[in-house]
C-alpha cells in the first residue's frame, strides 16, 4: 500500500499577482491550465500506478483555508474521490505536517503503509524518469529507509538546500553525508563541480512506521507533540480529518529536513534529474514555456514587436510588447507585474509594500472592477 | 460673433491602447478624467469668454460614427447645449472639413462671423496666453487675414510641420513667409537655432467670407465641391447637419495647409507657448504626469520598487513595476501596452499587426471578459 501524501502549503510571495495568500502558488495554473496541485495529484498516482503498486486515497494536508479550492481543483481533473484530507488550522511547517500524516496513514493502513511525500508546488515533466525513481525509493522505504529524492543540479543554484550523497545502498539509492543550507554562489559552484552534490526536492518516501520511529529517536519533542495531536483528534477516521487549532499549536513549528533528515542514520537519497522545476519564481515558470528565436515567449494573447526575451503571461488582456528587452510581464484581473528577470526575486518586496500599505491585492484576487476614473497613486515606502 | 469649431477626427494609433477606431484621441481621459474633446470644447468658451466677445453654438465636426459619443462627452461637462454639429459620412482631411464649416457659419451668421479651428486632440496648459493668442488672431482675421497659430518651438521635433515667419502685420502678429513639412533632425534644428520659425499647431482663425473667398481664389475644386456639397444638403439649417456621402465624396481628400494655408498670400501668424501639447504619442502624455525623484510617474494604482522613469497608465488594475527602467505601461481592460519612451513612434506598427491579423483590439474595446484558461499566442508578422 503506497499513500501519495500532497503537502499542499502557503503563499509562494514570489510569484506574485497569480499567487497571493487567498489562491497561493499550488493552485496556480500554467500553460496547460492544469494547476501544480492537480498535476501533483495525478503524477502521485500515475506513479504508484506504473510500478504496478496498490496506492492508497491520495491524504493532502493543507491549510483548513484551502479545503474548498483543493476539493474544486481535484474535481476538475476528474478526481471521482478527491481523496482525503488533513486539514491543518495554520501553518506549522513540514515536520507536523508529515508527522500528523504518518500517524494518519499508520492507523489506517498499518506501520507498513508507504509514504509518498510530494510538495504540491513543484512540476516534473519526466513522468517515467519520476516512476522509476519512486520504484527505487518504496524498496529502500521497504527496508526501512527514510528516502529523500534529490535533484542532480544543473546550475549552481543558491536557492535550494543540497545534499552531499555517501555510500551506495542499492541500485540507484545512496546514503546521505550530510544536508547543506543554502549555499553562496561560489560554495554552489564547488558542489556544482564536484558531481557528490544534489539538490534537495522537498520530497520523501518512507513507511508510517520507520519515520515515526526515527522522529521519536531523534526529535522526542515532535513525536509526542504529534502523538498527542493525533489521538486527541475528534473523528480522525473520516476521510477529512480537522486538526484542532488547541493540539496543532502544541507542535514546533520546524522543517522535516531540520527535525530528522539532518540527524538520522537510516537516511538514503534517490537522486536523478526528472525534469524537476519548484516553480519558484517567474524565471522558473517561463523555462516552462517555450520561446520562439527572439527568446520571447507567452501564455496568453501577446503581440511582439522588435522585443526580446520577452515573457507574458496573461489570461485575459492582449499584451502588446514594443522594443521591450529582458522583461516579464505578469497580468492579472486585478493586478499587474513588469520586471526584469534578474528581479524575480524581489517581486516579494511587492507583496511586502502592499501589506505595508495595507493594500488587499498582497492577500486576495480583486473582482471588482472599479468604476472608470478612479485613480489613487500608491505612495512609495520609507 | 465668434463660433468654437472644433475638428474631431479619428484614429491617434501611436495612443493604443486607449486610442482605438471605436474611441479615438480626442475622447482619451487624460489624469483629470476630462477627454481632449472636453477640454477643447471648455477652452474655446472659456477663450472667447474672456475677451468679451460673443460666442456662437459650438461647431464640433466629426464623423457620423462619434455623433452621440460627443453628445455624451460633452454632456459630462454639463454643456446644456451641446453645440452644433456637422457630420461628415468618413474622414476627408482638414481643408473639406473648414471648407463646410466656413459654409455653415457664414449661412447661419454671414460672412463676417469669425471661425475658430480647434483641432480635438491637443492640450494646452496657459488659458491665459491662450486667450491673448486668440485675440490677436480675432482682429488678424477682422482684418481678413486667414490666421494660424504658430507654436514657439521648444525642440528640434521632427514629427511637426514648421512656419518661418515674415514681417510683422500688428501687435504678436506676423505674416508667414512659408510652410514647411516635417523636416530632419538637422534642419529641425537649424530652425529652432534660428529664431524664425514656429510650429503648425493646426489652430486657425478667420472670418467664414475670407475663407470662402481665399479658398475660391487657390482651391477653387475644393471651393467649388464644398459649395455643391453644402447647397445640396437637406436640413442644414438643424443644429446636427449630416452630410451625405454622395456629395461629401465629391471632396478631395486634403489638408488645409497644403491646399490653402502655403498658397493664399493673406496668411498671418499668431505666435506664442501657451502650454501646447500635441499629445502624439505616449511620451507626449507622460509630460502631463508629475515625476517623482525617480522620474516614475502613474495615472492610476502604481507600486514602484527600484523602478526608474517608469510610466504606468492604469485605470482598473494595481501595477507593480520592480527595477524597471525607461518604461511605459499603458493599461486598458482588454489590452495592455509595455515599452520604452523612445520606442513611442513604434506603437503604431502593434496596431498595423492586429489589423493584419484581424484581431478587433486595434478597432473596439473589447468589454466581454473571456473564460479563464483561454490562450492564444498571436503570431509574428512577416
Amino acid at each position: 500500500m503506497i499513500v501519495p501524501v500532497i503537502l499542499c502549503g502557503g503563499a509562494g510571495t514570489r510569484l506574485w499577482p497569480v499567487s497571493r495568500e487567498s489562491l497561493p502558488k499550488p493552485f496556480m495554473k500554467l500553460a496547460d491550465d492544469e494547476s501544480l496541485l492537480m498535476k501533483t495529484y495525478a503524477r502521485g498516482l500515475r506513479a504508484v500506478d506504473t510500478l504496478g503498486e496498490r496506492a492508497g486515497a491520495v491524504l493532502t494536508v493543507t491549510n483548513r483555508d484551502y479545503y474548498f479550492l483543493c476539493k474544486d481543483e481535484l474535481a476538475l481533473i476528474g478526481a471521482s474521490v478527491p481523496g482525503t484530507f488533513l486539514l491543518e488550522p495554520f501553518g506549522r511547517n513540514t515536520a507536523p505536517a508529515i508527522a500528523l500524516a504518518a500517524h494518519r496513514v499508520a492507523e489506517l493502513h498499518g506501520p507498513e503503509a508507504v509514504l509518498l511525500i510530494l510538495p504540491a508546488d513543484h512540476l516534473i515533466e519526466d513522468d517515467a524518469a519520476f516512476a522509476g525513481a519512486v520504484g527505487r525509493a518504496i524498496s529502500a522505504a521497504r527496508e526501512g529507509y527514510l528516502v529523500t529524492f534529490g535533484i542532480s543540479p544543473t546550475a549552481p543554484e543558491t536557492g535550494f538546500g543540497y545534499i552531499e550523497l555517501g555510500e551506495p545502498i542499492g541500485e540507484g539509492v545512496t546514503g546521505a553525508t550530510r544536508f547543506v543550507e543554502k549555499p553562496t554562489r561560489e560554495v554552489a559552484e564547488t558542489y556544482l563541480a564536484s558531481g557528490r552534490y544534489c539538490w534537495n526536492a522537498g520530497m520523501f518516501c518512507f513507511t508510517a512506521g520507520s519515520l515515526l520511529a526515527e522522529l521519536a529517536l531523534h526529535a522526542p519533542d515532535v513525536a509526542a507533540a504529534a502523538k498527542t495531536c493525533w489521538e486527541g483528534t475528534v473523528g480522525r477516521e473520516g476521510a477529512t480529518v480537522e486538526l484542532s487549532s488547541a493540539l496543532f499549536s502544541l507542535l514546533p513549528d520546524i522543517s522535516i529536513d531540520y527535525a530528522l533528515m539532518e540527524r538520522s542514520r537510516r537516511v538514503a537519497v534517490v537522486s536523478g534529474s526528472f525534469g524537476w522545476n519548484d516553480i519558484g519564481s517567474w524565471t522558473a515558470v517561463r523555462e516552462t514555456v517555450p520561446a520562439d528565436a527572439q527568446g520571447n515567449c507567452a501564455v496568453g494573447e501577446a503581440v511582439f514587436v522588435d522585443a526580446r526575451n520577452t515573457f507574458v503571461m496573461s489570461r485575459d488582456r492582449l499584451v502588446a510588447a514594443v522594443g521591450t528587452e529582458h522583461l516579464m510581464i505578469i497580468d492579472t484581473p486585478d493586478a499587474l507585474l513588469i520586471a526584469p528577470p534578474d528581479r524575480a526575486q524581489d517581486v516579494k518586496q511587492v507583496v511586502s509594500r502592499l501589506k505595508q500599505l495595507g493594500h488587499e491585492a498582497y492577500k486576495i484576487h480583486r473582482t471588482v472592477v472599479r468604476p472608470w476614473g478612479t485613480y489613487t497613486v500608491l505612495e512609495e515606502g520609507p
